[in-house]
């Protein structure tokens, strides 16, 4: 298929973070083309940031519902081939239900949805749709995690016995909730977040990073949430102790108010035969110690580094090949997280939040 | 007073670890002299190691009770003036009782003892006996853990939020306990031990450094143990999720079976106002992040290295200076592990112990 | 001016590296748009590397010529707006020529001549076009080399009295160039990589980031060149030593045979006041520390860490920002390599070329 | 033989830092005891100084040559084994050359003398005496650094290509030797000092590193040496390209005007088969690459970091064993800096001041 993609955007209006970031991320391996997009539910919002991005004022729509419809009804060679969903989390899976109707591919931010009934929903939706529907857990596109995946199924590490995974910020330090930073007031606020702040946040991003390199499912789990700053509805540090099933165990934890730390994502794998370890903040980099022998620090060749970016653009590079392979009626592996790790995912927070809310280990529920 | 202190040790026989890293760190400042010794249950092996540290061979004894009372029969300005106990756990409490009831200061290797119950008859036998009592929590001697107490105390860090500690190390990753490492034996014999192998030799350092840095009390804690390594009585791994008083919350977690940790103790403590990093295998490196501020490296002055020996000698110069102030009927404030840390770390394995056995969230005790 | 603004390419077909890197931070702010290009003399690949960016055929050229040519005759609202010359070092001069006349802005790989003749024959075609020229020195677009930029300016650091810079790789270990590696074999070409390999490719790089940081002139400099790999015309190693005018000094030393190596390009500049260092193989962190202060981590805010490709797009960005000014008639302050920065650069290696072969001292020239 | 070794002080008074150092290097394995000291030519500092190390006053003396002719009339079993001379550099050879003809070993702090002359006039003092002479190059006592010479010799780096030895520190950065700092007015002084101080003092340091560990021999150097705060005499920074017999290359630098440093003595060796890198301030970690491998993290045992004072007392060891083997009519091999490296070292620094002044490459002496 000799030309490049197209996609719409829903969310990512001006000052928006993570739909800048996805749209980097798209434009990186110049495949996609940004076409259309409902940027904002403020439509002079959304009208300017499509003017930024020099996209037709006729397809910059006023709402997602519209866009849906609009770009359903245009011509195969000029509609959208997948949608890019970065609003809130409330609305990932109205958003993405519409969509995947209509016949889009999606491409979803993370948490999926607001609870796991609603992430068992969409994923039936997915599976009807016969569409591609990836999620955003952009930390699994760094090489050096993939690497590590390697290292894992290899048998390099032999049985897994313990993981510690820490995602600390320090952001919510200052209660800039009140004083109308958009991110945290959404983030605090039950309605449009969830159930859980921190965990659903960046703990499941620690989580899935767990599961990525290790395969290990969780068993059962004793959750501790915090709510430091006073006023706060959501917690805003959570500490998990997890047992996984064959006998793992694991410590994780994360934090928005840990002063100085930014994001501070990390993973230690420790197996019968060796471990390795890997931080966000230096992706190039692999720790892997074999048993009774040197540390090792693996790179990606050439030292030029990669980073944030480059790993969120293989998420899309990935789903994009898996989009084009769908578009061609063909099969394929594809290496991106899916509508699956969502409902994984949104298990995991609620889980959290029964632990944390009764004091006591809590088993994972069967999917 | 115009000499140098004398001293004996019970325990350190040849090949005993720790027995000779307390010699070192005794011999650095030139303040003290080894005079006598029951270096080991063999007295072959007392004698062997009495002439290689160049003893009298009269003053090397068969057995720590002989040696209490030859040293004591002798006259004031031979006999030791204080004994250092380096043997495994279950003797701390039995050699310490008797050489103080015999009239000598006591430095003592951790864990004190092997219950709470002992820990708070040897702290009564410590109050009567009006003696010097060290216990070598030896972390605590690094330059850069007194200047992160300092940090917190002058109140940079403002309220502590969360404290994650962490201990791991690998060395019983193989069953070595079989094949006769003498170390690793008694480490892992509950009679030699106590009710734990990793929490008593390894979590209690990281509890007490948490301690020492922040001065906070622990509340209550949820502990899990795990013997990844089968056929062993006590565990090899375990991790704790911690409320202290006051409201902040602590991870804690100790491994003997990380493979390619060698003693990787580390502390980060977050506060309001500022956090904290350390690692003892940088030693001589303190981060400290003011909000708001670039992270800061603190260091000694001059950058020749100080490290685990010094710190050790550290603990040795407070106790000696200690020992001095007492025999001079002196009063001065002196900055070493006492007994009532002792106290409070046997406490800490045992309410570990019992949250794991229950699998529950377990009040710490009052002492 | 709402539209993206076009650009053409000559050289980077197929297997090319860093052609393909061009093309990534073109791609990664969404600006930019390649709809020509000349990729290679041979024709068939320059088609297929046409076809693979999803090219128009028609504007895949056989020649750089044939594309200035055909380029220059299309309507202005299809035409290039510039072009992106990554070629061999050997055709920088004549493609930029060319398209410059052409009238066409350039954005040109480095080093940006065979001599420093050509640069300054180059310069003066730049200076009469009216165009904008961009040298792509990338690592000055990383945002720490900017902040380290601003450290020196803003008088932190005080006068500059040392600066360290060094690039050693070790790409050219084994003797690739004879195994058809297309890098290695232009790069030690005289002919087509001109009088030095790993001056011209690296040492440059750190002469420019140096020049960049501290505004330091060069006043003469002792050159020490080694073919460590028998059989090369060129140097694949080169030490200097360095007298800036006003008295700093300066150590600069490159290599491609440095085992293990891969980008360690670094810097650290010493002042009265304060030192830095930055180091592209973690190029988010920037320490700097103060006189009589603790070392201080810069980094930028967020923590998402940026990389290689970002600073690319960063020159891309500054560049792209100042051809729209000049398509607007519009004067401004950017932040990119010139060609004044090619002249020094080239008299960089010129200077260093003689030093090496006399084995003495050598003044740098007036440009 | 079943005693401690006696041993006296030369200089080492109160307030002088390396007197002291040596004192706890000494001390530090419980094999050397001090007896006798002629600490500063201030007889009461003298006196004070032994009074604080517990020595007998009568042993306590006023003059080195006082000390070296009563040490000489004691009995065999009370007098001193070997002297240690930590006075200022003007004082090495005519202590050493005292005490060697009184008829004691001799361990002398570097550099050896003030000139080559001199350098060879001690070494033939030393052959005609047969007895052992230590010079105290401490840092290659650090268990990592023998390592690193270790897989040089077995040949795991092959043929080495290029040393990259660094020595910053910072603490000249103020004129501090106008305002009474001993250490600092001394070394600035060419009386006291010699023809450099940076030098002569830690350039002499990386030049012994590089040489222990590669065994290579320098063959010329090009040096260039800079006085940047105005009045000195001496330089207080120094760089250096240096050529080795054989055909490496190599880049020295040195300074005491580095704002920000320590101690950062740090040395790379590139060979045609791996690298190594090892730097003083993290003294536990080798860093080791093989070509087409990863990099290697290598470590001592235990994860108990030893430093600067262990790495000292590993030269006082090696030396007392040789005193030992020496006393014992014994021969044996033994590693430690000795008159031959005192030699070399002279001719470094003399080699480099030559050609400094004369701005050319100048050849190595033939010692």
């Amino acid at each position: 298929m000799k030309r490049k993609l197209r996609y719409g955007m829903v969310g990512g209006g001006q000052n928006a973070f993570i739909g800048a970031v996805h749209r980097l991320a798209a434009n990186l391996d110049g495949q996609i083309e940004l076409v259309a997009g409902a940027f904002s539910s403020d439509a002079k919002n959304s009208q300017t940031t499509g003017e930024q991005l020099f996209l037709n004022p006729k397809r910059v729509y006023g709402s997602y519902a519209e866009m849906a419809k609009a770009e359903a009804a245009l011509p195969a060679d000029e509609r959208i081939d997948f949608v890019s969903i970065v609003t809130p989390n409330f609305l990932h899976a109205p958003v993405a239900t519409t969509f995947l109707k209509a016949g889009f591919h999606v491409i979803c931010d993370k948490p999926m949805t607001l609870t796991v009934k609603e992430a068992k929903a969409l994923r039936e939706t997915v599976r009807k749709s016969g569409k591609v529907f990836a999620l955003t857990h952009n930390y699994t596109g760094y090489p050096m995690v993939k690497e590590a995946r390697e290292l894992v199924r290899s048998g390099k590490l032999g049985k897994i016995l313990k993981v510690v995974a820490e995602y600390p910020q320090g952001w919510l330090l200052d209660k800039i909730e009140v004083e109308g930073q958009k991110q945290a007031s959404w983030r605090l606020d039950p309605k449009k977040a969830g159930s859980s702040s921190c965990v659903g946040d960046i703990g499941t991003h620690a989580e899935n990073l767990g599961r990525y390199i290790t395969g290990l499912k969780i068993d059962e789990l004793c959750a501790e949430f915090t709510s430091f700053i006073p006023g706060r509805k959501l917690e805003d540090d959570a500490n998990m102790l997890i047992r996984y099933q064959g006998g793992a165990k694991g410590v994780l934890h994360c934090s928005q108010i840990s002063c100085g730390e930014e994001n501070n994502l990390n993973i230690r794998v420790y197996g019968i035969k060796g471990s390795l370890a890997w931080r966000q903040e230096h992706p190039n980099e692999l720790k892997f110690i074999p048993k009774g022998e040197a540390a090792r620090t693996l790179r990606l060749p050439f030292g030029h580094p990669e980073a944030f970016i480059e790993a969120f653009a293989n998420i899309y590079l990935e789903a994009v090949a898996a989009i084009r392979a769908n578009l061609a009626g063909r099969q394929g592996a594809f290496d991106f997280p899916t509508v699956d790790d969502g409902v994984e995912g949104m298990a995991f927070i609620e889980t959290c939040v029964k632990s944390a809310t009764s004091g006591k280990w809590t088993k994972f529920p069967k999917l």
